[in-house]
């Protein structure tokens, strides 16, 4: 496997040890040209992040966007110097099968268009990074997985932190010991929902409420330091604002076991601010992340005292940069569609849990 | 309803909101001499903990021992200079009907002879205040509630936390809305624990496992922030070293729904150390405590960055010196056996909800 980190020195240690790869390093694929990236759904994500991003980006550039909205394109083929061959809208995405300057098509939409965009992409032959959650349903993500394979391009799904060296040193803490086993785990994600009107809050387009949108980073933390899949959930759902949440739930806990021994629980809100950690309590200590799961400003802590930081990456830009190595190198990607479609999984069980108060099965 | 608070003023103001007392103060009861306690069980809490903490006190005195080890009750009356007269075994309890040295018995003995202890202390005309958890049943709560009723004599359970300034400034956070309504709470205390033939880990005798023993702190920082009785409980339990808890389990978390819309996720374990916090987020912001549940050192703070820090008070002494104040002046205790025995219900429940698999309503 070749050490495809082309940040700092830390990063790359970390990352290796992370990913297992060899620490010594291989240089990364040099593109005659930078991968073109399409964004589709051009929402806050991608107007304050993943545009932001593109642009500190080593092997990818932001070449095309699709937007049901006639303004945004305007606004972003001007800004960023985009040619009106390579915008569309969702009708139109099929065309992109001719566009040779998109390489990636990055879907940033509403989780419940990820499935009808991602094949979409994939039939127009494109390599695709798909926002998490993958989808709001196991065969939706099936579906995805089928087209692109079918069309001999990969998958990625957007897991920003297992592309940040706060996250990979506590996942490597975690793997060889330092504290002795990890035990249990808390992780929780969560944050005051603003608008009433917006996407998150419709089951339809979004699956389901905080669980599907933050809560998934807390599960994805158990599952990143267990290295493990749970065998068991049990979860608590609670809705104290019936009228803006009629039609998700407002906020929810879990607990995860896991076969090696630990028990995980978890919390996701879309009515406090500031819930946004982990840790994980091992035999001789503990460690995590205060912080955890932002944009930048993520803290690394170990209960030994021990500093647990490291240079602020653009999560965005490193998780781009990864990928476009992936399809310049033929190397798979640590986020598949495959892991994209564990995390969905769960996420379903986790409101059967809810729903039916039962312990759920999923080993 | 009267301040009985004898301590530093902001303790005193904090205890005072927390009990809704009125912050005009009205002297404590003087009682012609300190209140005599006996303790019951010499282990390691009687002599680290609360026979130097009854050195501390205003209105008590170590006045009785009762032990089953003979070479223990010759050291203690060798330490202390307590009478051969007030040196009693479990057989020979019911004599301490005679010595009216002996105002309040204090049970420190292994949870499932709480019953048994406290029984005999009421029926010999005792004030009793016994350990948590208060027992290993709801029945035998039940016989301990009614024997004291039937002696005329009160009850109280060592929850030391509602006596810690800290606990009761989050208390009174949570209540005023500080930060607006808490949402969401999580907690968790555990510890490695040591000798394996330790009665703590024989269910006969502990009635369970951490759960029982530190994971009561959790399940009372849930019930206290948030003022209410949990209608729904769930549970995951885990044991990885089914030799040393063969009997008991090694880790437990539980999720509590609350009526007013929160819901709790905590955690203990046997297996780790440094596990000892809680938090509570509301919709502004969060408060909390690390570590929450030693016996000195605990820190509370603020997502605010505002100061939350009491001098240190000694909970055992301030525990009993109320509890002597009670009887002095007739006023209930505001850990009385009623309070005990909501968390072994509770308890109970959690256990129930882990072996079934299901949610359990606790309504």
């Amino acid at each position: 496997m070749r050490s495809d980190h082309p940040t700092r020195r830390d990063f790359v240690r970390t990352a290796a040890l992370a990913t297992g790869a060899s620490l010594l390093r291989v240089p990364p694929a040099q593109p005659a040209r930078p991968l073109g990236v399409a964004l589709v759904g051009l929402g806050s994500l991608s107007t304050n992040q993943i545009a932001p991003a593109l642009a500190k980006t080593k092997y990818c550039r932001l070449a095309g966007i699709v937007t049901g909205t006639p303004a945004k394109a305007a606004a972003w083929k001007a800004r960023y110097g985009i040619p009106d061959r390579s915008v569309y809208d969702y009708a139109t995405m099929g065309r992109m099968a001719d566009d040779r300057t998109i390489d990636i098509v990055y879907v940033v939409t509403p989780n419940a268009l990820h499935a009808e965009h991602t094949i979409a992409a994939a039939r127009a032959g494109k390599h695709v990074l798909c926002e998490k959650p993958m989808e709001v349903s196991v065969a939706q993500c099936d579906a995805m997985i089928a087209a692109c394979r079918a069309a001999g391009r990969q998958l990625a799904i957007g897991y920003r932190c297992r592309f940040e060296p706060h996250h990979l040193e506590c996942a490597r803490l975690a793997r060889e010991r330092a504290f002795g086993e990890v035990r249990m785990i808390e992780a929780g994600f969560g944050f005051q929902i603003g608008d009433p009107t917006q996407w998150r809050l419709t089951r339809a387009l979004a699956g389901g409420g905080p669980l599907m949108d933050v809560g998934i980073y807390a599960l994805q933390s158990a599952r990143m330091l267990t290295g493990e899949e749970p065998t068991l959930v049990t979860a608590v759902s609670t809705t104290t604002d019936p009228v803006k949440f009629r039609d998700v739930e407002e906020s929810m806990t879990w607990e995860l076991k896991f076969p090696g021994g630990v028990i995980a629980h978890c919390g996701t809100t879309y009515k406090v601010n500031g819930m946004n950690r982990y840790t994980a309590f091992a035999e001789r200590g503990s460690f995590g992340m205060t912080p955890a799961y932002n944009y930048d400003g993520n803290r690394g802590w170990r209960s030994d005292g021990r500093e647990l930081r490291f240079d602020e990456v653009d999560q965005f830009a490193t998780e781009l940069d990864d990928f476009a190595q992936c399809i310049l190198t033929g190397r798979p990607t640590r986020v598949p569609g495959e892991e994209g479609r564990r995390d969905v999984r769960l996420l379903m069980a986790i409101y059967e849990a809810a729903r039916t108060g039962r312990a759920v099965s999923v080993g």
